[in-house]
């Protein structure tokens, strides 16, 4: 049972890791700790979630006061989330009501007055209605959402921390990988397909764009989610590049659909894998090459890769990731509810950018998609005015320290809380 | 036709670039251009194969003298090969004398007298021919091999150039997925799948366990070329890693096979993607997962990523590549002839090595895999004998310079050195 508090004790906080992780979701839990911890006036104990909101609702609190300093500080450059993070989505009250009663249930046993949730659109949809949930119930938590996800979908904020770092990633990949097949092309491969993430949304595979100077530079073909698949428009394409450039790059999203609406992902694989998982786009193109030109090809999938790369994470991103942690704190203070900090992009050149509290319910399960005049007339490129808006966001390299050869990364105690509640839940 | 030259000129040199490139196979160029600059009185001009030994063949030389010292410094960080490089394997010189006969024409009539040599077995036994036919028709030629191969597969050598960076790249890339995975469990994904290089030989794969520092950590399994694949002790494991550490992260060689000589690339993509190339392990062996034990998982192919990404590369390995360069000149003014230069481990720890030489003969076509001692005994992992050998080869960060958040990658001018010959050869 909670012990009674003095009304000047500060309520306790609860924080918790969403969906996908990437490089620097950890960098925004270092900045919601630390700031916790600089603000012991207004906040208590800061537990996380084992497993996000999971460890929420079966009462599997982590106490963060047990990390050091240092750890806290080691979490800035380690990726994948440090706590464990969950995709479980919450439904509409009405429909997941004891859930959220639970959450309540819980956030109460423990003198929770605060919540960050961190994590893409379905969590800021979560976290606005716990804050509905809470006022409803009479027990008041102040509910503050700090964005991440590599997608880079969210709107209102210009940039989503997480989606910089995999952006460098695919960039500097794939200029790599096209050095390496422009050298092969005589003799060998001419054709290379890189896949990478992005779901609905073409951002990460606009970031290969990056990775030429020019129009002539490879990549050759970027396939954007948001345009539909053409293969005989593609095929053209892939044609002339080799025929003019000696090979062809391709970038596919795994999330490009043909004329129906169908996942190319999908399309070769499904018997083999199911259809549960995106993820195959690019063995589907490679054979589509293969059948309709013959050219010899090689196909990687960078999948968790990309993702999870801190060892090139952009220094940009690994800042913005930390402010809006921090930020997320220093709005919960002031008794800003139901909001989320977000990136406002002051100018590109110089790179000027700030932190602004945005109302959570205007980001809530709103997809952000590449714009059509970011793409090219041809629909296999990037514009200038797109370069423009990626480019600093890449910017900075902020590398681990290495020992061995190897980056060290932390793993934290995550030292359990003591249960309060006799009463168990499944998820 | 050449000038008659008096006996003092020196005579000229030709490198090529041969097979898969590398991340460090143009820090070997650099090595064998500096070290010719340096020794003008042995050596006059050096001339580069575009596209390999195919420029040889079509007289497409580059003078590399049009090129900066800057320019060339920066080929020491510079991923792939820069002068383009080619998959053509020169058969025994019974049956493909004309093309030996043509090598020499072409290096007669630029007055080449030393041929440095750039690759794998393929090409160590290239270089070997080439010294026997020159030797025989009268126009000896100094031909020194460059060892280059990131699958480690070269006997005599203790290592490759090439081989440290994909090595620690796999091995960076393995820890970092290990860490998403881990976080993502509880809810989502429970086994990842990374597929690496290595065709025959599993030194790739084996780098994958450096990642983890003991043998709970992940990689949990590690599937090597060397050992059958077994279905049910793979599941057995599977299923034991999950239930235990609750994921699994599995390294997959693309050369691994099953108990009837079939890749497994090959099993369950061959329908779509045609028996031509390797890869596809990664979706196989995700399959197999899928069916024997239903977890949900993630798959990844680095294919080119891995071996292209300068941007982690080892230290040690660009250090050795340049040595390797640099001897091979040394080599060759020494009038030593048909040898190559090779690394020698003096101790593990501290690493010291040294570079020796040794006859080209011992090295062509020979594959060194990894031995029984160096795998674990139930076949799924690396001993500490095989982590001490690997350790060193991994060690130390040379970060390219970056601008703009991109690694900056040297384009040479390449340019052409007037043809001699009236006469045409096709490849």
């Amino acid at each position: 049972m909670p012990k009674s508090k003095s009304p000047k004790t500060p309520r306790n906080a609860f924080y918790a890791q969403s969906g996908g992780v990437t490089a620097v979701i950890n960098a925004s839990a270092a900045g919601v700790i630390e700031a916790c911890r600089k603000h012991k006036k207004h906040i208590g104990k800061l537990y996380a979630g084992r497993h996000g909101i999971v460890g929420a609702l079966t009462e599997d609190l982590i106490d963060t006061g047990k990390e050091s300093s240092e750890a806290i500080k080691a979490l800035r450059h380690t990726p994948s989330g440090a706590f464990g993070s969950a995709r479980y989505k919450l439904k509409g009250i009405d429909q997941d009501r004891a859930k959220y009663e639970r959450l309540i249930e819980v956030f109460k046993a423990h003198d929770i007055g605060y919540f960050f949730y961190n994590g893409g659109n379905d969590s800021m949809d979560t976290a606005h209605k716990v804050s509905k949930i809470g006022a409803e119930l009479g027990y008041p938590v102040v509910c503050v959402g700090v964005p991440k996800t590599v997608d880079n979908d969210l709107p209102i904020t210009d940039c989503c921390p997480g989606f910089g770092s995999v952006a460098k990633y695919v960039a500097v990949s794939t200029r790599e990988a096209a050095l390496d097949v422009a050298s092969m092309a005589r003799t060998s491969t001419k054709v290379f397909i890189l896949e990478v993430m992005g779901r609905h949304a073409g951002w990460i595979a606009a970031a290969a764009g990056l990775a030429g100077k020019g129009p002539k530079d490879a990549p050759h073909i970027i396939l954007f989610p948001e345009i539909t698949f053409d293969r005989e428009k593609f095929l053209a394409k892939v044609k002339n590049s080799v025929e003019t450039a000696g090979y062809c790059v391709v970038v596919v999203s795994e999330g490009v659909k043909d004329a129906n609406g169908k996942f190319l992902a999908d399309a070769g694989t499904q018997d083999a894998f199911g259809h549960t998982q995106l993820g195959g786009a690019a063995p589907e193109i490679a054979r589509i090459v293969k059948e309709g030109l013959g050219y010899k090809y090689h196909w990687a999938v960078a999948d968790y890769l990309q993702r999870a790369a801190r060892h090139i994470a952009s220094k940009t991103d690994v800042e913005q990731a930390y402010a809006v942690g921090k930020a997320a704190v220093e709005y919960a203070i002031k008794g800003q509810n139901a909001v989320l900090p977000v990136i406002v992009r002051k100018s590109s050149k110089p790179y000027r950018w700030e932190i602004r509290s945005a109302p959570i319910e205007a980001v809530a399960n709103v997809e952000k998609k590449v714009p059509r005049h970011y793409v090219t007339a041809d629909g296999f490129g990037i514009t200038a005015a797109c370069r423009r808006y990626l480019e600093p966001l890449i910017a900075g390299e902020d590398y681990p320290p290495f020992k061995n050869g190897l980056p060290e990364y932390v793993k934290l105690k995550n030292a359990p809380v003591r249960r309060k509640l006799k009463t168990n839940f499944k998820v």
